[in-house]
Parts: structure tokens; C-alpha cells; sequence
């Protein structure tokens, strides 16, 4: 489907489309001269082709649809004139790549780097990020997961409102310079994951519905009308989202999917297409030889999605797992609002380490019992967080976790996520304790659809008493979101970033951290003194982390091991060198001890 | 939950009901005297309570919500005075059982007779369907399957408009009147299912949603909003639903249920309510010491559903196999209307005797790819008919199968019908060719509900182009769909039912057609001649069956065996006697041999 160079000497390219129960499908060609209308023939029963000869690359296109309208392709790989344009023809075979022998990475070593392409840098760009990939090596993390990347309207957008599913948004570069992106990831050792939504599309620019039934209202959404992967004449969807996990993989070189939200997913088919989806990633993962993963979006704590499909599971690699930040973020800040308040027991820390913290009990945002049990399913099936998009930029102010609590227990949160028996995940700037918000940005082309984002964004703040908070429309949010040139950093910034890239340095190279065994994890917790004990071991070798949440010092217990680490040093911002005889208030301090455990 | 007589003695009766976010739940009591209003106490959240001594057996009562207005009991036994009316209590202990020692059936034993109380007899009632049962012993059927039993508006109706899920019909007798029916059933070597419906309530005397939040818009189905198995506060409707398995398991002594039209009942908790369902009623057989099965009617070819939990299926033993009905019924009728349109292809045969016949091919009826892979699921897993309640009673005239082909095809349906290898339902008449039809019929007491059922109808059928069929609602239209009684009789019926009893004597006495393997069993097509050959063995023993479907006579191969049946026998209605040398037109022959097949 879409628009396929067959042969690059001759201009010879194929258009195929699928349009559902029209009379009279034609493909709009353009160039300097005009356009030019081909017919196309239909040749089979709703899919529609046309071979072009001396087709110069990288042609415009759209198509005509019974003489009524023109469209973008729905299987667009580039639209340079935005949403609403022309779709191009994309030569793949054009760019040169050099990660020749990467193989990807084991699931269980990952330490995922979320970031934004238009916030990361000033230039907002794919090539930008790439020159930034060192910074990223120096910090430790290995792999980065780039939000979604395909077109949305007008300058900028999170991401989740892409308008098809296989552009790659102009405002950030070329598919080349994306290829590039990785291309250099790959030669300097760091995994690249996507982003990709198949729960809906965004609301200005989908053309989906002028071809045919690709949404259906059998389910509800938050977007709406759901995705059609189950309704009549569903199969179009289907393979087309197949078709999607198979070309980011093979024509990107992506390392991993990550699923947004699939809770939104809505299909009762006998195979369900997380399932399809998983089967599809394993076989092309087998046919390029390289370790790919795919993994969930989902606030449902149901093992469903990442048990194999021989228990009935979709065969997903590992899904995100929101309960750990939400523990770990109440206890810090005392938080109640909305979700949080299922969460805020220090007491429940210990469960999260090794398990959901929701598996069947009842849930008091959610009315009624929530989760299943995980476990017996492996740490290295979770992704989790102390800081994400989400939990930061869905808040009205996108307030990153610095700016809610002090600096000490900043360090306190990172602790508690390094030493979890699970994949962490950072969000771009944590590393640094960024000072600047990442706010909920847009920029629509549509004025109404503009009115009523604003509008919208008020009014489901409203509830919570917030109204004074940036307007997702005006350009200032966007330019507010954007990470702190290092050059610019004050000492703080220094110093949690030597903190984040010690503690990730100790969780890559020390076996009780680097394996994800949730068995030879061990939490413990004194409510009263607000005192966490983590245990992490691998043979003989033991870490302890002592994590003082209260405000009275301890005095430290003699016989736990050798002092390795304290958040507490003056290199992080703390008074001490050395040794330490108490744990202080909002301190962290790593034990080492082997044999005799 | 509802009401529990704890001391028959002293008359000390407790009752429950759960009534969300009320103010104030009292129990309103009602005997000759007049009506008694007791205050109700909210024991834990939600749930109200009340204690009565001194209460008669078999009083009736209402609740009465925050003063508002009176309603029946979510979890009645018994209705009275129908749908509307008070409760009433039920002293489950008064009946005395003689069914000690009965164990129940193997699933794979089982023929399956489907009947409905009220048209079953003259009479229509429990106790006189109780007095027909050696009928049934000399037919050879071993097991009655029970359309839904629970109170329904007015003097008839299916059963699926239930108001609840726990009372009794009392258009067809007593709690007792019940008891007694399956216990006859038991000591006469018959088991007994029940039709029980959890997909949606009847349109009328449903006064669940004043109680709470029983119902939910967060899925749709054909009835409206579905039965709440997933949204906020779902656990009540969740627990109510398990507790009615047990209640009809262990009050009733039912052995098995079968479940409406499971593909409605929406569920996206982790673990579904038809697992729950499952392990529920396998925890019950093991604490009753009886066989019990779960048999589920859906039309979704969803292996999934009979699957074993630990392979990530819902455990249900069994399933309705809507395909082998349609394959069937099309081509004996060459019906192409509704659903008829995907099938009609007598090549279409053999793969139903070992699979769905839509395993994931695309369906034109259904406009999408349809089923999975059910050629591993033994053929106890799933039970046939060519006639139900659905299939005769949802066309406009309710016409039986006899009614659209000639008597010797109607022969042939029911060879085709014994020789799989599932199990058999009949519906009740269809063993002696009634010639009555099966219509719907309802009786609401809404008169809005009334003529719209009436003008529903209409507008259903119109799209087919029929438009004069009985009313559901005029009282003839029930009265015709009442069994002929058997002193009424003709020759035909007597045939027919000679036929049956003897096929069925055949299938429980023969090795090859009492075992479920569908690894013994071959069907071919001669798609020319119209032939079909079903090839059934065990061991060294096999019977084939000989089928022509055409106008033709053939000769009868030589070598195949001993004819130890024929559908053309005089006793049957045919013209011959003994061994023949032609397959008929229209005719069944089953030959018998051993050894060096």
C-alpha cells in the first residue's frame, strides 16, 4: 500500500490504496508543471493501483476520490506540506546506513531515555538530537525512546496527534535524517524505541475516513469513535497497523515499540491485534536478526498483555507500570489528587518491588477491584518511572517532580527507581533536575479546534481548582517546555547529574543491580521513622540502600557493609565527605557487604 | 443476599439487599393483616440488613428505597404476584429430595433435549412436564435442557425477558414444582440443564437499576446498556451472578447451565466473569460430589471461551456450534437469507465435522474475518442441533425445519445430526416432525411495551419482504406454538419419531458413534451427485453412513458393509424392507463393518 519505487533508473512506481465501496479512485500527481490526474484501476475488490512511469522521486501525490475530493495517502511516509498537503513518495533504498552488526539489546538491561525531538534540543530537530547522543553516553542511559513522531498539525504537538500512521513529521526533519538519528544511536551503542499510537488518530488531518471504515462506533473512546480493529471490514486497519510495526522496524532500524495506551484498544476478535502485533514484531525480529521489543502503555495491571500467547497472553515484551510511580511519587509528595488517591502509603513500597500494587483489590478512583497478580511475571516485563510525559506534562502547570518536593528527596525518588528490580525510565531533563515545566502543547491548524483545546484544557482543570495555568495554544508553552541548554545549568544541575550518572553507572555495573530477579529483592519499611530499606543481591554480593524520608537523622547501623554511596556527598549537593555515621533526614546511602549475607 | 429463613422454628428470617449510595433501605412486609414497614440497617457500605422473628414462612416483601418508592427483590426466589409484584420468601429446606446418589453424566454421553415448560405440555407447567419424562426414556434422550426459567411479564414469553435472575416462574409452578421436576428427572437416569441469561434483563419489571449501579453505557448491546461486569462498582453485579450459579447448582440440583449469548456479555476486567463463572461452578461440582458442565451459546468460533484457563480460556466446558446448524439447514433448504448467505456449499460438510466451518476466513454476513481453530477442541466441547429454539422460533413463521423441506431431507438432517461427533440437542417436536410451528411469543403488561414488541417484529421482517406473520403478542400465536399432544398424531409423526428413537438407540449403543473423536470420523462430498459419506469407527468396528441429497438413485456400492439401517424403511415412511441395492434419492443407508477396514 502507499507509493513504492520499483525501480530507480527507469522512475518506474507503484500507487496502491485501499478506498472502500467508491466508484471512481484517481491519483493526483505534482509538480513544478501542475498537476496531473492517472486513473487507477481497481484491481481487486476496494484496492486501487496505478504504475507511473519516469515518476520523478520524491513526487507529490494525493488521491481523488470519486471526483469529490483529494486526499492525503493514508500510508503517507512524509508530508511536506503538513497534515493537510501533499503526501511524497519516499525513496527508502537512498539512504546509506552504517549499523552494520548491531544486534539491539538484552530487555533487561535497558535504561530508557524518553525524550521529545521538538524540546530536546533548541533546534528541535532529528539531527540536533543526534549531535546530543554523547551527552546522552556520558549520563549512562542506553537506550532513548523518542515520543511519536509522525506528522501532527502545525508547528508542534506532543506527538499523539499524528494525523496517519507512517509520516514522519516535517517540523523535525526529513525520514533520512530520522534513519540518521538512528543510524548514530546504533554506532555509538544506545537502542532507539518509538512511540506509536494505534488507539486513535489525531482529530485534524485523518483522512482515514474519506477510504472507508477505519473507525467504528462498537466501542467508546476518550477520542471517540474507536479504531475499527474488530468491526466490519476491519481488516484494512488491521493490516495496516501491521504493516506499521513492520516498517519502523525494518526501514528505521527501531530497537522497540512502545505502545500508547492500548487500553484504548478495543477488539474482541478471536486473535487480538496486540497479539498480531507481537507475532509480527517476533517474526521480523527473526528475519533481521536483531532483539526488538514491544512494549505497553497500560494503567489496566493486567498480566494478560505480557503473558505468552501458549497462557493466553498478547505476547507483548514488557509493559509500562504505572503503580511504582505513583507510590513512590505520593509518598513524596503527599499528593491526592485525581488517581493519587489509591496511593500514598509509605507501607505499600514493598509490594511494588515485586508486583503490582493493584492485583484484584479495590480501587478507590477506579470503584471497583483492579489488577491481577504479576508475581510470578519477570522484572524485566516493567518499565517504570519516577518522572514521565505523562505524569508531568498531564498536570495543568507540567510540573516535573522538582518543582514538588526538595532537592534531597529529588535524589530520594531516583534511589528508590535505580534500585528497583525493573527496566527504569527517564524522562529528558530529570537527570538534571530541569527547572523548566514540560506543559501540554498544541498548535492546530483549525481555529476551532484551537478555541476548544484551550477551552477544553480549562475546564478539565476546573475540577481540581486549577485555572491559571499556561494555554496548551500559545506558542510560550511550547518554548517554556524546552530543556535548559547544559551551557546554562546552575550547580544544582550539575550536581544531580553527576548524582544520576553515578547511580546509573552502580546500577550498570553492580550484579545486585544490574540482574532484574524481583527474588533476591527485599523491601522493607518503618512507617513511624519513614525509613526504606532496599536489599538487592546476587550471589554473595549484597547492596543495601537505606532511604530516610523523615526529618530526624539516624545514626547508621555498623554492621550492613561498606559505605559506597551517599546522596548526602558534597559532589550531589549534600555537606559530607566520606564515610558517615548517621543517615540524615531525606538521606540515601548505599551499604556493600559480601559473603556472610 | 434477599431473604434467608434461619430458624424455622422460631421463624427467624434475615434480609439483605445491596442498595448504592441510598439514604435509607427498609423492608416493607405484607400479610393479611396489611403491610409492616421495618427500618433496615447498613451492616458495611451499602449493604442494608434487617433481622424479623417470629416472620411466617413464605411472606412476601418489598424494599422501599429512601421512601420513595417499593421494589421487588433483586435476589427473589419467588414472584407471586409477577414482576411487579411483592417477593416472596422460599424456604429451600421443605423439599424433600430422592435424588441421593446421582452423580450426573459425562459431558460426552449426553443428547440433549431443548424444551420450554409452557409449550411443552398442555398443561405448561413443571408438574406436568414431570409426568412426561418416560416419553423422553423411550425416545433415548438423556438430558432436558430448560429455556429459561425466572419470572417474565405476563401469562407467557420465551424466558429471556427475565426480571431477575433468581425467581422461579410462577406461570409454571412452585420453587417445589421445579425441585420436583429435576429430581423425577434424576431418579429416572435424566439430567436436567437450565437456560440461564446473564447478558442482559428483560425490558420490563427490571428494577435492578434502582438499586445501583447494576447496568453500564460503558459497552453497548442489542438489548441497550450492558450488565455491569466492568465499570465502577461492577463487583455487586459480579458477585450476584456467581451466586446464582450456585444457587441453581445447589438448590435445584440442576446439572449443567447453559449460557445465553455470551458473545453480550462484555467484560474487560482481567479476569473475565466466564472464568469466574467457570471456576465457580467447578468449585461447586467438586463440593457436590456431581458431574456439572457449562455449556455457552455464542456465535463467535472464539476457542478462547472453552479453553482452559491456564492456556487463556474462559474453561467453559462446552459450546453451541451455530456453523453446523447452517450448513445443514442450507443445504437441505438452500436458504441464502441473514446469515445463510456464508453458507449453503454441501463441500462445506467435512471440515464441520472436524472444526468450525469459519476458522479466520472472511464472512460476507458478518463483513470481516470470522473465528479461530478449533480442530484440536475434542468434539465434547461441542453441541449441534438442526432445529433450537433460535433457528425455528427467530424466523417470521417460526417454521421447523419440516416445514421447508420434504419428509426424507428432514430424515436426513437428523443422520447428519447423529453421526457427528458432538452432541446432540433436539428441539422439542422436532422428533416426530411436529408440525407446529415455534413462534415468538411475549405477553408484556406495558401496553407501550406491547406495540412496540408487536411493531419491532414488523420492521425486523420487513427487510426479508415478509409481512404478514403472527403477532408475538396476540395469544394464538403462543397457543400454536404448543406441542401436538401424541394421541393427535398422524402416521408421519409416528414415522418420524420411530426414526428418531431408533437413530438414537443406534448412537448410544454403537462404539463408533458413542465416542466423540473426531479423529474417527471422515466426511467426504460428491458435490455432483449430491452424496455425502460420514465414516464413523472404533477400533475395528465402523459405520457408514450414506447420504443422497439428489434426485437420483444410485446403486449401492457392494463392499462397505452390512446395511443395518435405512431412513426408506416402511416403518419410517419409506417403501422398502430389509437390504436394499440402491441409495435413493433423498435417501439413508448406514452399513456396518469389522476388521480389515
Amino acid at each position: 500500500m502507499g507509493a513504492t519505487i520499483l525501480d530507480k533508473q527507469t522512475g518506474r512506481a507503484e500507487f496502491r490504496v485501499f478506498a472502500f465501496n467508491k466508484k471512481k479512485v484517481e491519483l493526483l500527481l505534482k509538480n513544478a508543471a501542475g498537476e496531473t490526474v492517472v486513473p487507477m484501476s481497481e484491481e481487486e475488490p476496494h484496492i486501487y493501483s496505478a504504475l507511473i512511469e519516469n515518476a520523478a522521486q520524491e513526487m507529490l501525490y494525493k488521491f481523488r476520490i470519486d471526483g469529490e475530493g483529494d486526499f492525503p495517502d493514508p500510508y503517507s511516509h512524509f508530508q511536506p506540506e503538513g497534515v493537510h498537503g501533499f503526501s511524497q513518495v519516499i525513496d527508502h533504498q537512498k539512504y546509506q546506513w552504517n549499523d552494520q552488526g548491531w544486534k539491539g539489546k538484552d530487555l533487561s538491561e535497558l535504561i530508557i531515555y524518553e525524550l521529545h525531538i521538538g524540546a530536546f534540543t533548541p533546534e528541535g530537530t532529528f539531527r540536533a538530537a543526534a549531535e546530543r547522543l554523547d551527552y546522552l553516553l556520558e549520563l549512562g542511559v542506553n537506550t532513548i525512546e523518542l515520543m511519536p513522531v509522525t506528522q501532527t498539525p502545525g508547528k508542534w504537538n506532543w506527538g499523539y496527534d499524528g494525523a496517519n500512521l507512517f509520516s514522519v513529521n516535517k517540523n523535525y526533519g526529513s525520514p533520512d535524517d530520522l534513519k540518521y538519528l538512528i543510524d548514530r544511536c546504533h554506532q555509538k551503542g544506545l537502542a532507539a524505541i518509538l512511540d506509536v499510537v494505534y488507539n486513535h488518530l489525531g482529530p485534524e488531518g485523518n483522512y482515514l475516513p474519506a477510504y472507508g471504515p477505519y473507525f467504528t462506533l462498537k466501542h467508546a473512546t476518550p477520542w471517540g469513535a474507536a479504531v475499527n480493529f474488530d468491526d466490519q471490514y476491519c481488516e484494512m486497519m488491521r493490516s495496516m497497523v501491521l504493516d506499521n510495526v513492520r516498517y519502523w522496524l525494518e526501514e528505521y532500524h527501531f530497537d522497540g515499540l512502545r505502545l500508547d495506551a492500548i487500553h484504548s484498544i478495543k477488539d474482541e476478535s478471536p486473535t487480538h491485534i496486540l497479539q498480531e502485533i507481537s507475532s509480527t514484531a517476533k517474526k521480523t525480529a527473526a528475519a533481521l536478526n536483531r532483539r526488538i521489543w514491544l512494549i505497553a502503555e497500560t494503567d489496566e495491571n493486567n498480566v494478560k498483555i505480557i503473558n505468552p500467547p501458549d497462557k493466553g497472553g498478547y505476547g507483548i515484551d514488557a509493559q509500562w507500570m504505572d503503580d511504582f510511580h505513583h507510590c513512590v511519587h505520593t509518598v513524596l509528595t503527599g499528593e491526592k489528587q485525581g488517581y493519587y488517591i489509591d496511593y500514598g502509603r509509605l507501607e505499600d513500597l514493598p509490594k511494588v518491588y515485586k508486583n503490582y500494587l493493584y492485583t484484584g483489590e479495590y480501587s478507590q478512583f477506579w470503584q471497583k477491584n483492579r489488577g491481577s497478580d504479576a508475581s510470578r511475571n519477570p522484572g524485566a516485563q516493567f518499565v517504570v518511572s519516577i518522572q514521565n510525559h505523562d505524569q508531568v506534562g498531564n498536570r495543568a502547570g507540567g510540573e516535573r517532580l522538582g518543582a514538588l518536593v526538595d532537592f534531597p528527596s529529588l535524589k530520594i525518588a531516583a534511589g528508590l527507581l535505580f534500585f528497583s528490580p525493573y527496566i527504569p525510565l527517564l524522562f529528558m531533563g530529570e537527570e538534571y533536575a530541569e527547572k523548566n515545566p514540560f506543559l501540554f502543547f498544541t498548535d492546530y491548524e483549525d481555529p476551532k479546534l484551537k478555541a476548544a483545546v484551550s477551552q477544553g484544557r480549562k475546564e478539565e482543570f476546573k475540577a481540581f481548582g486549577w485555572d491559571n495555568f499556561p494555554d496548551p495554544e500559545e506558542d510560550s508553552t511550547f518554548f517554556s517546555s524546552r530543556l535548559t541548554p547544559r551551557e546554562n545549568w546552575d550547580e544544582q544541575n550539575k550536581q544531580m547529574f553527576a548524582f544520576y550518572r553515578d547511580l546509573i553507572t552502580l546500577r550498570k555495573s553492580h550484579p545486585a543491580l544490574s540482574n532484574l530477579d524481583k527474588e533476591n529483592t527485599e523491601v522493607t519499611v518503618d512507617k513511624e521513622s519513614q525509613l526504606v530499606e532496599i536489599r538487592r543481591w546476587h550471589g554473595s554480593v549484597e547492596l543495601t540502600a537505606l532511604f530516610n524520608l523523615g526529618e530526624n537523622d539516624f545514626p547508621l547501623p555498623a554492621s550492613k557493609g561498606k559505605q559506597i554511596f551517599n546522596a548526602g556527598w558534597k559532589k550531589y549537593g549534600g555537606n559530607r565527605e566520606g564515610d558517615s555515621d548517621v543517615l540524615e533526614k531525606k538521606g540515601m546511602i548505599v551499604l556493600e557487604s559480601t559473603n556472610g549475607l
